[in-house]
């Protein structure tokens, strides 16, 4: 491998891979279509090596940017549609069950856990708007699933993730729920608003490379989870929103679109949605939250 | 965007550069080709969403480990091969000119300056070959060029740079020369050996999932500017070396291969070297050393 030119280098680290230690089927299938395709994608664009520093630069930000509150490369992934590609590519659309949608980079694990109906609310805003949130989690046949584990997490109504603003408590606008015998989830909120996501650092030099905006259509996310059903990674977004057509990550789904209406006054709060989910049976699915 | 599909989402992602503020023409080659690369990469291996958390804490962990000492997005683009194609699209060959190749992750700035003949060596090994470098820079035309900076920088006989290694002074085996009248430099060094590049961390982790080794032939790395000329990055390999047709950046080039001759006496080394550098002359070029 002396030598190596701008056309053989690619077939020369290829051939590399596996000489000098074992490599799973796995990897050898994603490392030779990465390398491929970095080197495609240099040779193209004829890289420069100022510009080769610069991302290093950037990749290398990113990361110091990176701890149990922040993950920048999701955030990245995110701008650049590439998680929802993968959230597609794991969890294809099958017309009965609920579709899924991108993580984001603001879930955290291990939330408040709380009984049916309770409120995740541990700090108030002058411009909030309460809601109450309920609806039931079937399988494809209808039937109700019980003890199904619920997490949500949403912004504040100031567009903020508690774990992106000191001035809210820790853990604000998440918790844990379970379904009830009927299959039955509810719980007290605020109506989530639309918000950018951080375009501070490097995901704003990213946006703004890009000349796109940071703007995300208001949602409420969901991580749902029964041993032997597939775990659902979701959002449902305000049908309301003016971002829906806009999405700053790719994310919005027709099917995951819900509408806020009105609460009788009986509910106490201002507003009122209902939303169910369908899950995909899985033998092997273990749940991961317990 | 509604509802986009794995086979749609690539060309809204492009689609949607430019649309709310300024792309630099060069930012929109670079950013569609970056898009649909690593779009059609995770199509091609069907990217899962494990796989791509796993990718974003491994690119988190390897930004957390860069600083002013260490660059580990610089390694880890050596060891897929990408510096040395990026390189050569920098700075293709013109068969009269020096060959570039890798700057690699080790170069500090500001390294001390120093006479002609001066040694770099601030603390001895016990297995350490001293030796005797020097050459001549020149143009294309064989003219000889003076006060050209030439910055040097190599490992220590136990196989590590002094900035991944606490027992060594700082800026240990550095130095920054100048050609004299006649464009002649000259220096005392040790003769560097084989090394691993830092396989520990996340550059270990993608070594060994390639199956691939880390160990770099010998080398000398050499930076030479003077304004005018085209900044040259390169480095002198050691005839000798049983790692010159398996490196593990694929950075060696034949006409970088030097040979470590037994130094006359009077010299009062162990070894000398001699090898010449051709500079290209670029109008543009300004000294970024000074």
């Amino acid at each position: 491998m002396r030598n190596v030119t701008t056309e053989n280098v690619t077939d020369v680290v290829i051939d590399a891979l596996g000489k000098h230690g074992e490599v799973t089927p796995r990897n050898r299938e994603i490392l030779t279509a990465l390398i491929r395709h970095l080197h495609d994608f240099a040779r193209e664009v004829k890289l420069q090596h100022g510009e080769f520093l610069y991302g290093c630069d950037f990749l290398a930000r990113a990361g110091q940017l990176s701890d149990d509150k922040r993950q920048e490369f999701i955030l990245l992934g995110d701008i650049l549609g590439f998680e929802v590609l993968v959230d597609m590519l794991t969890h294809p659309a099958d017309g009965t069950a609920s579709e899924s949608t991108v993580l984001g980079p603001f879930y955290r694990e291990n939330p408040p856990v709380l009984p049916k109906g309770a409120s995740i609310v541990q700090k108030h805003f002058d411009n909030e708007e309460t809601i109450y949130f309920e609806g039931y989690v079937r399988d494809k046949d209808g039937n109700s699933l019980k003890d199904v584990i619920v997490d949500v997490w949403e912004d504040a109504p100031n567009g903020l993730y508690e774990n992106h603003d000191p001035d809210q408590p820790d853990y604000n606008l998440r918790g844990r729920l379970k379904t009830d015998e009927n299959g039955h989830y509810a719980f007290n909120a605020v109506r989530p608003v639309a918000y950018p996501i951080p375009d501070d650092h490097t995901a704003g030099e990213l946006i703004r490379a890009m000349g796109h905006h940071p703007m995300r259509p208001s949602h409420m996310h969901f991580m749902i989870q029964k041993d032997g059903y597939r775990r659902l990674i979701s959002q449902v977004f305000d049908s309301r929103d003016e971002y829906l057509d806009n999405d700053s990550v790719f994310a919005v789904k027709e099917s995951l679109i819900g509408q806020y209406k009105p609460a009788p006054k009986e509910m106490g709060v201002d507003l009122h949605i209902e939303f169910d989910f369908v899950l995909t049976e899985d033998e092997t699915a273990r749940l991961a939250a317990e």
